[in-house]
């Protein structure tokens, strides 16, 4: 921790900082420049990040040396996280991940169906809605319970795993039983209650970044899971909130790298919410398994025109499997299987 | 609704629309213009924003005629929300409501203290956290019951209103035993869950607005509020995410005459969580109450450099006192009371 | 300056580093922590600025202790700064200047009308674009030296001094020969070679911000300015680009407080262009002078049906004078005259 | 066009606005709908463009049905604009084109040794600049002319083309006489001034997006070029502004599919501005090739640590070597060459 003075600060603002980093355990050590004197801070930073240091008379601004995760941070584990889970699927190992399906969940038939389909075309996760967080009170809510059911079903007989949003700690239990990966949306993504209940579970993680998330934000909410003992935790980026209207979001694949660069955790790129728009899934797709993402989630649709929710960015099944081919080309470049 | 089709849309497209509009019992209108053929909908607009549009092949884009709120819009009710609570204390009337205290409770015998100084200086509610939502999870996280019965105790004793946050959908039913009025947080603002039973319970509300949330989605968040017959619902802009950053957040002022204008639910200013820095409070408390926001949240702490949490944004007592006088003086301008 | 090493940064790559802060005269100040090693460097870190340090092998990251900005800033000169004008006009004194006018300047009867008008309703500054930034190459691109003549003869008739746009460094002694105030528009703000041209004339410079700046953006313009001899420079917050779409741009309130923190420099608001909207407007323009500014920029037509830019926003006479008015009851409030 | 009236616009002021629709030789189609009155115009719609509609007494809002861009867009030309260049080298066709070189020109030794090194590596142009945008006055302002004669002489040498930035509408002709194509900053992308100039000279012109900028913006701009007769234009995406700092843009990749969609104009992708920081620039060009770009645009020094601007961004030669084996792979993923 670096603490800059004020250009006027007196001795004994100086001294009284000073001895409050003392009495923390820590050790002052005063640099006197010539426009500024500088405090830095010897001893464990993390005593003085619950201290509001900028409150102090005297202090200008404060740096931190360090970052604020720590389990999620590649200075505690610098191998990649991987773990297994049913059906030998490896998240965070040298095959991608795909998770794909409808964004609600509406009726059996459908979902068995584009499970099968999807199955083919060489997805491992079965996606869908049964809890939805939506806009606006009036839109789709979701099936809730019998979602859930069709879900593990269609999963169970195609050979897929499950993974499905869980909106309000309520429902934490429930979801559990029937999914295999616990998601957690973007809009909950600093739900602090839901962090922590998911992160007493058991089940694998899937946490999205939230719209106005930084990077650095969506490791501390990963923190939450982490330190609740809960190390399966995979991320997602889904796309950012900038001024750009082209797109729904602005899908930020600069976070694969920043994110492989700062965190053992896997990492999977969403195109259909990241963009918005089905003509830009394939692409967007392609462009984050070069960045090196280790999974994708894909919104399909047998008839999106009928979709209850997202139809504008669903693809068809023969889009998906045509946007699969094209995906597996850039993942052997990049020495990757999918 | 307006259904812009694309150049070389085919008959057989811009029938399958149309028919898709009659369905729904409306009527579509086709109107050929020179480089774009273009279908008005006559009915009620709610039917199609339910329905993916954009899906449909042959559209290039759609449009909506009408705002997506209904129970939240001057169109439903034109003139100004205003409710009275205990102590004769009105929310939206000429009077502004004005909400001081510390950011987190952290002891009964503080926040007293504070409470009275508070008081003396014209604040109606006393604000804190008991539950808190922090970006760490090695940060104070609140007192939990204990800091609402402090909450509800000091503000009894010197005759001010409770508010404080609610985090989950679980909290709701004990913090309303306490509190006066529910806040929401900019956070939680489309956890869809809690706003279901934040509608449900006949408390006031307090609703931010979320980092990266449009005017148009706060309004669809009161409208998950007001659907519920919920209509308590005070509003409040507390410093959206953008690039810049000199403030820990960018105070959008602008919204309050938008929301003036588009809503009858009044809407209050927090300086403190919008700029970040003490320095920067009563400038835009000023600010906003020229802008003519109804309400002003302000973190008050006697010692800020002792605060548990965001003690760079607190002002202490007799900054508040000093506050109040200069923002008494725009309110006589702009002719309010505080 | 702080330099921070990358936790496995070698002895060698310190020592590196350590030869090369010696070399520009300065000296090294070696503090290890638990968990990294870090620089502090003494002396005139301007000598740093311009070295990528952050390309050195073993460096983490790099923090300034001082703000890029020199001459802008209150520690070169603590005392706000202060210009006068002819007709007596000063900038950044008690009493706030007022520029109003039409977006664009089209005819010479027009302009005069206006000019009269706003003169009587307290304006200080005819503002209108002879020069004009267009989005579009369809768009009106404005009357240039003929714009120019009308507005000094609509100024002179009236007592007015001239702000108009200098949008290339060929136009800077032209349009130096009819205005009193150079603008340099918000799209321009880093057109450097024209921040240079002039900063070389004596002319006092309206210098707005970028859509996208940050306030040090905006100070490090102002310090091509100042580099060059002209300290006769005016700043004006107009509004940034942000993710919310009901108003045109986000004006950045904020940023007053901010400015006044950092610079000696004074600051103008423009509710104009920083809404889009006619209507928020007066609103705004009684926030920006209770948050402190120095100066308000107001776009007037008579007609605003027909005007060649910028209708939606302007407002008309009778408007302007009535959000006068209303102005001056703020700025008296906060103990300044208008 | 679509203009939605309020709802309690009179009789008097839609046949006001339709008078003036038809004045303008358009027709006005006007529709009862329950809530809302809407005007559709059936003409060509420019004419209308330039009107301030939502000026208009009744008028709640205006909606385009066209593009504001006429030549840029697909609607225009719908196949891809392909041109060719001296060497053979063709922009906008198969093989991805490669810009290489230094930030800044410094000396002509090490500008030839690069040029060289990338060429080797499979570069077709050698960029450098020669007047360079700083954002502060005490940074490195460029060579000038004879940086201009360096790069021109080096890229003769070794068979490579040059792009270089032009500023200022001054520098026009003289850059014009050594560089193979003109590049027009982010910060001068609406400049339009410059825009102009560069529309009227023969030379290619590379376009990089403001930070700002929407892709919209990037085509009017675009528009400005093209207007003037100069179709050998190719875009850049060099990244945007948003809140996350983890890197110093936010390169969008979503625009290279926004882009193709809506233009037929080729696009780079330049990874060294767009994520700011070394490590980044190889995934984020492999993950541009892979979103379909036509060229990579990358910035190499020979020892980023004494480079007079952007050396944290600089890979070194060898790197460049690597990236482009991987981009190489990419490529060939995506049917393309480099």
């Amino acid at each position: 921790m670096i603490i800059v003075l004020k250009k006027n600060a007196t001795p004994q603002e100086l001294e009284h900082i000073c001895q409050k980093v003392r009495e923390l355990g820590l050790t002052p050590q005063v640099s006197r420049g010539i426009e500024r004197t500088v405090i830095g801070v010897i001893g464990q930073e993390e005593k003085l990040q619950v201290q509001p240091l900028e409150a102090f008379p005297g202090v200008e601004s404060v740096m931190s040396i360090l970052k604020p995760y720590k389990l999620a941070s590649r200075d505690y584990k610098n191998e990649n996280t991987e773990f297994e889970m049913t059906h030998g699927v490896k998240v965070g190992a040298k095959k991608i991940v795909v998770m794909a399906g409808p964004c609600s969940v509406e009726n059996y038939d459908m979902l068995l169906h584009l499970a099968k389909s999807v199955k083919k075309a060489g997805a491992t996760f079965l996606r869908g809605g049964a809890f939805k967080p939506r806009t606006s009170p009036y839109s789709f809510q979701g099936l809730g319970e019998e979602g859930l059911k069709y879900l593990r079903q269609a999963a169970d007989e195609t050979g897929l795993l499950v993974v499905t949003e869980v909106m309000d700690t309520r429902q934490v239990e429930l979801v559990s039983q029937y999914a295999d990966m616990l998601q957690i949306g973007a809009r909950n993504m600093q739900n602090f209650d839901l962090l922590k209940e998911c992160g007493m579970t058991k089940k694998p993680v899937l946490l999205k970044r939230g719209l106005s998330a930084t990077v650095k934000d969506l490791l501390m909410s990963a923190e939450y899971l982490l330190s609740r003992g809960n190390f399966k935790v995979m991320l997602a980026e889904r796309g950012i909130r900038t001024f750009e209207t082209a797109t729904r979001n602005t899908l930020d694949l600069n976070a694969i790298p920043v994110i492989k660069k700062e965190t053992h955790l896997p990492v999977l790129v969403d195109p259909s919410h990241g963009t918005g728009y089905r003509d830009f899934v394939t692409p967007m797709a392609m462009a984050g398994v070069a960045a090196g993402c280790d999974g994708l989630m894909v919104e399909v649709h047998p008839c999106p025109e009928e979709a209850k929710s997202d139809g504008e960015q669903s693809v068809v099944p023969g889009q998906f499997e045509e946007m699969m081919r094209k995906v597996r080309l850039v993942a052997q470049a990049v020495d990757r299987d999918i």
